[in-house]
């Protein structure tokens, strides 16, 4: 069994290739765009997202400029949205630091957002593949359609937000760009189509596990790592699995007393000790376990082990 | 010389269905979209960007469905910076009726926007043709480029916003659209290579004749037909071209002066008596000039003719 490191360290190279086009695409040299995009652009982040592109691309033949365009499409559409994301959610922090909404205020972020999608849209086009480029678009469309529903959804009742609606949402705003990473690596590196198709469920299955981790760590992370209070979802009135997990598990008159008394900690309490977490995480696994079995169609080898190593990362890590 | 009302009458038909498919992509059955998107697509505008599409894709084979998808995708690019820009410059009213940032409020308005960029993608994509493409995603990194320098540029002060600072700004935010809509259906039509170049130069002279004209407007225009006060561009602190005509008018000191006193409505009116509205309506004048030479390079007959009587309408109209 290969560790998650290895995972990483299998694509080190290409990772570093990635680094180096994004600080390029940061213009360092433009006296008025280098310093806006040099705040978001290179950043800090693991590169899961190119990592999963390269390791999919090994499963077939590698075709190293097509994926480094690929790998560097996807993670500048995962910044262009978490730009927008801190601007529809006014956020003030984001893994600690300050937002870019914050250090340059809405009008400059909302253009620096659309800037971020116009490079990767460059870089989606770059690879040549036309069916790669309609399913970036796919992507770019499903990813706004999940953020318009939860954005809509502030004020909405929580017991009228499903289990189906919720995946729907989580769906569009991460897993889409999951299944963008897989599907359109597995493409241009000429898999046959039932390994394509596979690589598409294994993409949705581990972005959907991706973001009920995410969510479930917002209720049992620890606020140093995290960054933000606990809670945060809660407090600003977003519904995540593990509250429809709590509603499942009390009854109706008990999950209305307990949302009744407006006593946010109160709830983010009962999360934590119901059992509701480990229920969302049972659904987590369950999601990994399709992941996996969606990979076994794919040629065995050392970057299917990786990608196996990965599904487990998803769901430990603490931030 | 055929009049402006014939030119929009020759694509008629084609700008009919232009409007079925903005009617279709605003989701008129989805609870939650169609709402949101009814409110900015179908708008009442005249379809300029698809009607040049449609005239220049006559100069050649005339490609139908390549041809709706091109047009409906430069008319969505042309709705989704709009939604952006009055997210941007924070604006109450556009033609006189409230924008959709302040009838769904700033986060809706982001997405919104961004919906219809994926939108405008899924189009261009839907051509089929990997240059135009790759022309869509150039265009869509220029207009957020133009408009990054024209936010950015808010606080600087007037005597160094230079001529070549002006016109590289709206090359971005308003003629790139143009090129894209002249330079892609050029490729679409399957025009020469030296025919695609003049389409591409006459867009790019008829996208910045039309913002000089609009910029003039700002200040000549009644507040009526603008749906707003004249001189807003300035009051906002939008330095355009009619107020550095005014500053190649005026000796330094009377300039530093008149800007000196805070007097915004004495320099309006500096502006439209000192013969700097006549001088950027000479300018104007020069890059139509330059449209229509580009025009010469192209097959004669009645497309071509129409697109020459375009030119006049772009300087003429009223709002």
């Amino acid at each position: 069994m290969i560790s998650t490191v290895s995972s990483f360290a299998m694509v080190q190279d290409d990772l570093s290739a990635v680094e180096r086009t994004l600080a390029e695409t940061a213009q360092p040299d433009h006296p008025l765009l280098g310093p806006l995009l040099s705040m978001v652009l290179p950043g800090n982040g693991k590169r899961l997202r190119p990592a999963l592109a390269y390791l999919v691309g090994r499963l077939g033949t590698y075709q190293p400029e097509a994926m480094l365009n690929m790998a560097s499409g996807v993670e500048l559409l995962h910044a262009a949205s978490l730009v927008h994301d801190d601007v529809v959610d006014e956020s003030d922090l984001r893994r600690g630091s300050q937002t870019l909404f914050t250090r340059i205020g809405n009008a400059l972020a909302v253009l620096v957002g659309d800037y971020l999608f116009a490079q990767s849209a460059t870089r989606c086009v770059a690879t040549g593949d036309i069916r790669v480029i309609g399913l970036f678009a796919q992507t770019l469309a499903s990813m706004c359609q999940g953020q318009i529903e939860e954005a809509s959804r502030g004020g909405q009742p929580h017991l009228t937000v499903t289990r189906e609606a919720y995946f729907q949402t989580i769906w569009g705003k991460t897993a889409s760009l999951f299944v963008l990473a897989c599907e359109g690596s597995a493409i241009l590196a000429g898999l046959a189509e039932p390994q394509i198709a596979a690589m598409r469920r294994f993409g949705d299955r581990l972005g959907l596990a991706f973001q009920v981790a995410d969510d479930i760590l917002d209720f049992v992370g620890d606020e140093e790592h995290l960054g933000k209070p606990v809670g945060s979802d809660l407090r600003q009135g977003t519904i995540t699995l593990p509250v429809i997990c709590l509603r499942e598990l009390l009854d109706g008159d008990a999950y209305r007393q307990a949302f009744g008394a407006e006593d946010v900690a109160g709830v983010i309490e009962l999360v934590r000790t119901s059992g509701a977490v480990e229920r969302a995480r049972a659904e987590a696994d369950r999601l990994l376990d399709e992941a996996r079995e969606a990979l076994q169609v794919t040629p065995a080898g050392d970057a299917r082990d990786a990608l196996e190593a990965l599904t487990s990362y998803v769901v430990d890590r603490r931030v």
